[in-house]
């Protein structure tokens, strides 16, 4: 008998192996209308379209409670499952969670992750419409699953790309993942003290990206307000390299970025310094931002503007390649983060890579 | 400054605590039907509800790939999902998955638990919308969700119920359980064996009952084919005694459940034997069975043994209480079975509880 093959997923890429699971599924609905491949599924419901998605978030991966507050990580749940229907351009309007919780955690630990989960549910006007609760072995796992609807014309998927389009991205890049490592080094520089103390003054804004993001709802409603649909949208999870190329894959197109109009925070540029790092790094491959990238026709350029949103590039033909363009009119071309699969034993020099902040 | 309060999950019962979790969410959207508190959300969606709900598969709880095919399991992960959409008297239309994978995955791996998915769709035609993928430090998680639609008039939900109406149950109940004793044993057997051989002769129904279990898509088929919507209904996935104390709390109403009316299939009663363990206790606390609990009005009797549904009792007054009801006419009340909470320790002495099955 043949030895069995035994791949590992980091050779196929985490996009492209999901891509090819999905490929064998046929819709047998037609109120399928998007399956897999977008932010959120997108399903016929008579006079609009129902959005739908889930996110995994494990202790250990996506948090470490070392430093991560129950209660902020009961609000960055909510943010990571409505961001992916504000990305479709849909209004967010329920959110279920399901808790996978070992004896570690007590009624009090739960109830303050619910606090959280109350407040983004105030913040946001949606509504929690299932709670579940199951036994686990290790730690905790959230399953965040969230609802919204969206009008049949204004939907926004990410392959609407053309050519011309203006690449616009809401707030600024990379200061969660900036926050994650100052919290990384607070923690390693304070472990085994009994009383620590972490020196967080004057990146408080750095903290807030990590531990209490917010959706850019506010943006979706702006956009509305003026009648401006983009031609694609996804929301930024996953740094901003990964997206681009999410954009232009899906449209079919090309883009140019350029460098010096990426929107990074004065701290996140601070804080870089201090590690030695390259903030734009952060802003290409750092995870967590929750801001929305889109595009618009260029006639839309005086809109944008008005918004105070920053257009960071424009898109370009198919197979003109995903480039970041240097204030010299170097070309770089832009390439996805690898996926970082854990071990079941705690793997070592993985603290550094900008995948662990996903 | 105070001690913080440390309380025990297992101290309140998972059930109770979800319930005072969900408490203090006030609905803000008029869209939002039925939030926490039944099978699934309720959500309108216009001419028809749309059904949503979300199960967490962890490994080292609800699955042990000792013995746990893959391809087996991404099955069962579709039917727990749609199960809770049956419930409700619905359609299942749409499941997606979310996986969490540590680096003992391959891709063939993961391909195998897709195409037991694949499987699961086809049969119960069912699309999946969604397949996203993270990386885990501990094991296999598996978030499954899915979606359904119901006409308006004929939802069901939990709190239906009214008095005189007659308790159906589909299937038969504690096979799941029984399968999973076996499959324990069985890996107790051969633990270190270099070439193990496990004995299944003979019981090919319990493995098939844990391993491959339907959900009754086919019962709410029939169901409607008659015009027979039931009064109040539930799925079966914790035990006949959890979800029948479910029913009448919701719909505050007693029951009497005949001890001797219960389906259980001959090789539960065997393998019970065999175990020197009592088969009543493994439908009642047993898990994993994804048969349908429900109530119907006397009148339509005829038509409910028509279809071969069993009917085990019937619903009595508000404060009369659960019981089961012996074949001498002693009432034993009926108790829901702890909450296991996990440690982040192997913990000892828990292998026995109908609590891990689930």
């Amino acid at each position: 008998m043949a030895e069995k093959k035994h791949t590992p997923i980091a050779s196929l890429g985490q996009f492209a192996f999901v891509d090819r699971l999905c490929a064998p599924f046929a819709p047998l609905n037609p109120s399928t209308v998007k399956g897999c491949g977008d932010d959120a599924a997108v399903i016929d419901a008579g006079d609009k379209y129902m959005l739908f998605t889930t996110d995994l978030l494990l202790e250990g991966v996506q948090f470490d409670l070392t430093y991560f507050p129950l209660q902020h990580l009961g609000y960055k749940a909510v943010v990571a499952g409505i961001s992916d229907i504000l990305a479709m351009n849909g209004t967010p309007r329920q959110v279920t969670l399901a808790l996978g919780i070992s004896s570690r955690f007590s009624v009090e630990t739960v109830e303050q992750l619910y606090e959280g989960v109350r407040y983004a549910c105030r913040d946001y006007k949606v509504d929690l419409a299932g709670g579940d609760m199951s036994a686990s072995v290790n730690g905790l796992t959230i399953a965040v699953s969230a609802v919204g609807e969206v009008a049949k014309d204004k939907i926004v998927y990410r392959s609407g790309a053309q050519v011309n389009d203006l690449i616009c991205v809401t707030g600024a890049l990379g200061g969660a993942y900036m926050g994650l490592h100052l919290l990384e080094r607070e923690k390693r520089a304070l472990d085994g003290h009994p009383n620590p103390h972490p020196k967080f003054e004057g990146y408080e804004y750095l903290l807030g990206r990590q531990l209490r993001p917010s959706a850019r709802l506010d943006i979706i409603e702006e956009l509305a307000k003026i009648d401006l649909v983009p031609t694609s949208m996804i929301d930024i999870t996953d740094g901003l390299a990964s997206e681009v190329l999410h954009l232009c894959k899906d449209s079919d197109k090309g883009a140019r970025i350029y460098l010096n109009r990426l929107p990074i925070a004065q701290q996140t540029n601070k804080m870089a310094e201090e590690l030695h790092s390259d903030p734009v790094v952060a802003a290409l491959n750092g995870g967590d931002d929750f801001e929305l990238l889109f595009t618009v026709p260029l006639a839309r350029q005086e809109d944008i503007f008005a918004l105070g949103i920053d257009v960071i590039g424009h898109i370009t033909a198919a197979g003109s390649g995903v480039a970041l363009v240097t204030p010299d009119d170097q070309l770089i071309p832009v390439q996805a983060p690898g996926w970082v699969v854990r071990g079941d034993e705690p793997a070592s020099g993985e603290d550094e890579s900008p995948a662990d902040a996903q």
